[in-house]
This record gives C-alpha cells, structure tokens and sequence, in this order.
C-alpha cells in the first residue's frame, strides 16, 4: 500500500489524558484512535495488527479441535439469573441497557452462560462429547478506571474456548493439549522466552487456576518465576502448601512484575449444575457435562507488545504480526524504480507500506520507526544508480547496501 | 470436516416464536441460536456463511479504494449532541446505558459522528483527499419488534463505507464506482438478476438517494420496477415529477415487494458541519468536506438468501457463500474409500462437510437437503464397487454416476 494513500498520518501528541506508553505509541504511529477512556477504534494500521493476532491464535485453537462460532454482546438476564451472575455484587462490571418494552439486557462480559444454554440444544449423548466451541468476540467491562490502553479495556477484543467434556479425566487431557496450544501462540507472538504457565487460585473443582503471565514492568501482577521448570507462581497462592505441592523453594523462585496475557480455568460443573447441561452416559445413566474456559485477549497482547518492544524511537513489530512486513522508503526521484522493487515484492506475496510522499527523508525515517515495521528498505537517487537497495532491521542498529538478489534471499 | 465432529445437529423444530422462514431453517439446520427476539448467535455453519459474504463484500470495498477499520460500540454522548442524534425523538433505537461513574453512553446504531470526529486528526488539506474508510461492525438497533429472523436484527453485522471528498464532483465520482461496486457484490451473491438500483428519498444535499433492492415476496418494501432500464422507484417517491426526472411512464413499470439490501447516500456536509471537519483547498481556502455513506448488512443478506433460495426440504445454498462446497456422504461400509475422496478433494482446495455418521441413509440425505451445501457426493458401497461415485446438485433433480476423475472435473 502506497502511503499517500494511507488515510492515517503519524501525529506528534498522544491524546492529553493518554497515560499509558502502548496507547501513546499506538495513537502517534496511526493504530488507535481513542474513542474514551478503555474504548478504541482501530485504524487500518491497528486492525491488521490486530487481525494477525487473532489469526494466530485461531489456528492454535483450530489445531486442537476448537470449532469458530460467534455469540452475541446483548444477553437476556434469565441465563444468568440461573446462575446467579446477573447481580453485580457477583459480576461488579456489567453495561446494562433496556430494549424498547423495558426488559433489562446485559452486555456480555463473558459467555459462560449463553454458550451453556445454546449447548442444551446439541448435548444428549456421551457421543455428542468432548466439544471445543469457541470465537473471538468484543467484550464490554464496566471498569472503574481504564487507564492502560489497550491493556485494560471496557470494550475489548477476547477468545474464549469453552470445553465440554464428559468427565475429568477427559477434561484433563484437554487441559493439557491447549496449554500447548498456549505455549505455541506465545512462542509465534515472540513472547515466548518471557511467558510462564503461572499457578493460580482454583475454585470448587480444582485446587488451581492457570495464568500465563508474561514478564514486564507494566503489569499490574506480581509472580514468583521458576526459571529452569519455566513455571511461575501468582502471589495470591504464594505459599508453603503450594510451594511444597509444586517441588519448589522460595530461594530458587524471583518475583517480578508480569502481565496476564491468557488463563485457563477447570470449570466443573458448576455452569452445567446451573442451566442443567446433561448427556447420557455409555450405561444409561444422566450425568453432569464437565466444563472448562480458556480466555486469550488479542487486543490486550497488541497493547502489551506494543510496550514491550518499544524504543525510544517508536514501535517495534516481531515479523509474524506487524501490519506489513517491509517498509519502503522513497528517497528523490526514483518513482519508478521503487515501483519496480513495490511489484517485485508484492508478486512474491511480501505485504509492504510504501513511503511514496512527498517530504524530506528526516520526516519518512522519523515515520518508518515510529510506525515500526520489521525490515526497511531504502531506494534512493544514489544507490539505485548502483543497482544498491540500503536495508535495516527495525530493532537493528546498522543499514547495509544490498544487491537486488541479496535484498530478496532476505525478505 | 468430519460431521461427527461438528458439535451442531440438525433439529425437528425451530424455536416455537420464531415465525420468520429465514430463521426456522437456519435455525433447524445448526447455523444461528436465537438468543433473543432479533439477536442470534452464529454457529460454526452460519459463521462460515457470514464470512463468505463479508469477504466478498470485502473484496469489492477494497476494489474502490476502501480502507478498513474498526469503530467501537460504545459512543459517548458529546459526539452524537453536537448532530443532535442524541436525541431519542432523532434517533428512536437508541439502546443507552452508563459508565461507572455515571455518564450516559449509547450502543451505536451507526457511526456517521465517531468516524467524523477520528477523520478531524487526518483531514487536514486537500491532499488528503478523498479517502474511503469502512467498516464490518455489530449494530445495535432497539427495535420494538423484531420478527422477520436475521433480515431486521437488533443486534447485526453491517458494512458501512463512508466517503470524504473535497466537492460534489468529486463525490458524484465515487458514487458511481461505488454503484458498480455494489452490483458486483449482488451479482456473485446470486442476486444480481434480481436485485435493481432503486430511486429514494434523497436529503438536503441531493434530490435521491439510492437503495437495492432484491425483489422477494417477504420484502417489507414496495418498489416500482423498470425491468429494460433495470432501475427501480421505492413508493415513498412514486410521483408524476420522479417518473419524469426518469424518464419513464407508469405504465412501463410494475408493483413487486423487495427486501432492502444496501442504501448509498449523499450525506454532503450535514456531519462535517455539526463537527466542523474542513479542510484547505488548493487556493488556500477553508472549506467543509463532503461525505457520503455506503451500506450493506451482511446477516440480513445471510438471511434473504437462506429464505429466496430455499425449497421444501430445506436450504440451498450458492457456490460462493455455502458453508463447504461439497456434502460428501457415505453409505454403508466405506469409511476407507470415503476418507480418500475426502483427502483428495481437500487437496485440491475443495471444503468438504463429510457426513461419517452412523446414521440411516434416509436421515443423511434429509439432513443434507436441510443444510444445503451446492454439491453432494455419496459414496455407496453398491456403487463404490464400480468405481462411482454418485452427484447431484443440491437444487438438481437427478443424481448421476460419475467415475472419479469426471467427478473431479466437475468441482
């Protein structure tokens, strides 16, 4: 895409009350608009960051059988009456409106109890079990305050995958399978080194939660990392019993500051008790389905890696998300050529941001680093002539002078 | 896929309410749950379709230069008062709710004012200009009734293009690419035959605007069709002085009902007076953009096409937005002979819904007359024996035997 065609410009202010550094750079750089406090538009820049994410995260799901639906942001309060939800001294953060007759509706914070009910419908048999359901879906949370960015949002972009199981061995098995899948979404997202599976408080059916956390000194929990068993454990169940259950010394755990980027959660039953989700099992009897959650926030990893990657120049992209993979720099008058080198890479399928505006090359570079696309490349009146491309990593300190051939083994 | 897998199932009975044929059969055949009256969950199946459409309507956006973004559902008060949409007298579907804190917020209906107000940070000069940001967003319409399935939602899917010009030339430019850009999205939705550009009610800033129309019998619209010049009159402008504007007679004309499909507008500068988004002309002046707005639903289009298309025994899908190609059924012991099909055709970049349940051929059959899928294979074990396949077109008559490479070149 040539950016003179881009809509978005990069701006020298944040937003005057944006306190967080992701949404400063992300509302400079031409990713976010700030609608209010918590609640952001995604501008063309942002949203491909955003679709990658999600896309990486949907084929994690998808490899360890989840199934893609899409449940709806207004909910009528019966399903959670059932159980007992719909307060809010139990859920503190609900948006509630009205329709027109004046019956209360929700918007969902979660979906526990509507993918219950729609799963009444196509639950009987133990043959209709286990089953994976799960979507990426906008979220709408009543916080107080909202001061984080993209880190903490009211209207917020999730995946949760619900697991219906038959019983808790079978429910085990999977827990197992997406904390892989877990894993594999980090590892692809470049947060992997710096992400742990993080113990953490449980409920009725099973003594632990699970978090993944990754390290940084914006987040707003405190872990205990074990780095040679890459586990980690939250602060809220920082004890000798856990300590003991886990084989591990406070002397061998470092506390650090870590962001959620994902949890998984044994449900039980207790959603199934609620809204009386029920199978036959293999000898006739009525049981109970086994559930589990598993939330991952895309909109909240764009924040976080925003953050994290950072330099004093702007953003910095890992290849696998950034909104394309090579930015183009104009130097004079060498339309033509860069056009040539624009074709040649978007035939070999490379997205690339094309700096094809009329401005001094102070203010384009100034721009390519904010905007922190991974690989740059510079077609300029003095090299070109030499058949030159000058290539530089984003995060990399030196440029150097590639031939054509070179520049493409490269991209 | 493996149906086996699919955690839907085909059901007897829609829900007992629901009185819109759309939503029965939809509903019967495992693509959307009625969460309530207007609200409806997409299933794995109706989310593939739902897709489809959009990537196609995608596809034609990008074709006219669009640039997609994503606003937010939750909108502030101060932005629709400086309209005077606030108002619920304006704008009567308001759903509104509140902030923590207490300020009022409203769930949008559509997104004329936020996008105006983020256009203000890149408008600033006719060099950037024009420009074509879109959108797909859930909309959120507080209707007092809401019967007619996924074709008049209070919560649905929506693509809303909105254009930015320097001048009504300009403008009037784009709106007739945009025009061919929308028979390009009826046509490879299959409703092009049907589907007219229509003559409505315009505003302050143009005599007309225009909708498409496809012509059904549960449309809620009476539309005046001239069936040579492939144009259309909605009523509410069916007089002696639009027929002469036309240049056509009433008597060349004939009465159908017709579903809404898309509208376009000249908004001119009635948003970019109210949040006064100007910009400086190539003489130095100020002046006012000029907009326009460009919509499509693609749930209502999801919804008319299961209803238009549909026969007794269920839903018939086009090519190009089914949610797989093929419907592979096997009968009788040939789970082996069934699974290379299956490979083969998915190799090929074939989607294949594969039914491997241990059912009675009646009840496949049945079930893939209701879900509809374009193409159906049947693997038999009578016939395998010879080497064929057995291939009938869902909206066919007759099943023929093909051997396996006249198979192949036919999907």
């Amino acid at each position: 895409m040539k950016m003179s065609q881009l809509f978005t410009k990069t701006l020298r202010e944040a937003p005057a009350d944006e306190v967080a550094k992701n949404a400063q750079l992300l509302s400079r750089a031409g990713y976010i608009y700030k609608e209010m406090a918590g609640v952001y538009t995604y501008l063309p820049l942002g949203k491909r960051v955003l679709d990658n994410v999600i896309q990486i995260i949907r084929e994690e799901m998808d490899s360890v059988g989840g199934q893609e639906l899409s449940l709806t942001a207004l909910q009528s309060k019966d399903v959670w009456e059932a159980s007992g939800r719909w307060n809010e001294e139990v859920i503190d953060v609900w948006f509630k409106t009205k329709l027109a007759n004046g019956s209360e509706l929700g918007l969902a914070p979660t979906h526990e109890e509507p993918l219950t009910r729609v799963m009444k419908a196509y639950i009987s048999s133990y043959k209709d079990l286990p089953v994976y359901p799960y979507q990426f879906q906008i979220k709408f949370r009543n916080e107080l305050r909202s001061k984080s960015g993209l880190m903490r949002g009211r209207e917020f972009w999730m995946k949760d995958l619900y697991s219906f199981s038959k019983n808790v061995d079978d429910h085990n098995r999977f827990y197992e399978q997406i904390t892989e899948a877990y894993h594999r979404v980090y590892d692809r997202l470049g947060l992997g080194d710096i992400t742990y599976k993080t113990f953490a408080s449980g409920g009725s059916f099973s003594k632990y939660s699970h978090e993944f956390q990754t390290v940084s000194e914006v987040g707003e929990d405190i872990i205990y990392v074990h780095e040679q068993k890459r586990l980690a454990i939250n602060e809220e169940v920082y004890t000798d019993e856990v300590l003991a259950d886990l084989g591990v010394t406070r002397e061998e755990l470092v506390e650090k500051k870590a962001v959620e980027v994902g949890n998984i959660f044994t449900l039980g039953t207790k959603f199934s008790d609620a809204l009386d989700l029920t199978y036959t099992t293999e000898d006739g009897r009525r049981e109970k389905v086994f559930m589990g959650s598993y939330g991952i926030g895309p909109s909240r990893l764009v924040g976080l890696i925003a953050e994290l990657f950072a330099d004093d120049k702007g953003l910095v992209w890992p290849d696998n998300i950034a909104p394309f993979r090579v930015h183009l720099v104009q130097i004079g008058d060498v339309a033509g050529q860069a056009q040539m080198l624009y074709d040649a890479l978007v035939a070999k399928g490379v997205e690339v941001l094309w700096d094809d505006r009329d401005l001094r090359p102070g203010e384009k570079f100034a721009d390519a680093d904010l905007i922190g696309i991974p690989h740059r490349v510079v077609v300029s009146e003095k090299h070109i002539k030499n058949n030159q491309f000058e290539y530089k990593l984003r995060q990399g300190v030196e440029a150097e002078l590639l031939t054509h051939d070179e520049l493409f083994a490269k991209l």
